[in-house]
């Protein structure tokens, strides 16, 4: 089964907020502090949290296998000491996008953005991991995470710089960048 | 947002049970009838289910452009009149389904499987309606509920056979067939 992930905003956490940015629709209320929690418990540490998204770990939709050996060979895993920054970029995507077929967005997420072969290239300074939310009827459809050491932060500005120039980004409606250390 | 519905197993309820398979894996506690419910409100008119099966209908994982076209153009919604009869048959998938990459489960599904031409041949006859349940932390993976008239019965058994003869259900761990009538 898989398994969730909750990260909570608010004035105490183990991640520290260096900037947020509103890259496209409603902004999210601004916090200090990010939280991050496995499993649905309550937070800890909090009196309460402005806000909690929450998202899981799902099977991949679109990677090959091809793509995904690639992947794996390259990636590092989160965590990682040197890794003191991060990125916490929740995503929504248009009914249009939800209601193309999947070999019509897989044309859009691959042929024409390159979005797995685009992150390849940062592999593996910049390590990511995908959360879903949108079947969990959170506000967004995903939790986007990075991780990279102080001295990676320019190429991880040309990495999200790529993607948001991509065909994909078009079926973006909302998307907030927090940008944080660790304490 | 996605939509949920929820299926609950109990005493009361708009469909009576006629028939309860354990194809494969856990069986469920026997009920003998169903409430569907949309919404994850509690149900009404009972006093407690003994179970509750929650799902939504998400985007769609495998059918191209050309395949949902040809659905669209021949399916029938649910709740006619005459098709009195339904099918709710829960599913589970293994881990090693879940595993493969895209293009491998899209092989399996249609190329050697050819899950959605088979289910073609027997529109609007049978309508169906595919809920998604595993990233809801759910027992079951899938929820399939179908619904024909009683003349239709043995094009259904016809149906299910040749699902469950495919490569594709030889990746399903757990499957229990409810045959339903409406009251």
């Amino acid at each position: 089964m898989p398994s969730r992930i909750a990260f909570h905003g608010g004035s105490l956490g183990a991640w520290q907020v260096l900037s947020t940015a509103v890259v496209r629709g409603e902004a999210l209320a601004p916090v200090s502090h990010i939280e991050v929690q496995p499993g649905a418990a309550p937070p800890t540490g909090f009196v309460e949290p402005r806000w909690t998204l929450t998202g899981l770990i799902s099977n991949l939709r679109y990677a090959t296998r091809r793509e995904l050996t690639d992947l794996r060979q390259r990636q590092e895993g989160l965590g990682r000491p040197a890794a003191r920054q991060a990125a916490l970029i929740p995503i929504k995507k248009s009914a249009a996008w939800w209601g193309l077929a999947q070999d019509e967005r897989r044309a859009i997420f691959e042929e024409q953005s390159a979005h797995t072969a685009i992150g390849l290239n940062y592999l593996p300074a910049i390590a990511r991991q995908l959360y879903h939310c949108r079947d969990l009827g959170e506000p967004f459809d995903f939790i986007t995470w990075f991780e990279y050491a102080p001295n990676e932060a320019p190429a991880f500005e040309e990495l999200v710089g790529r993607l948001r120039e991509t065909a994909e980004w078009a079926y973006v409606e909302r998307e907030i960048d927090l940008r944080l250390v660790r304490l």
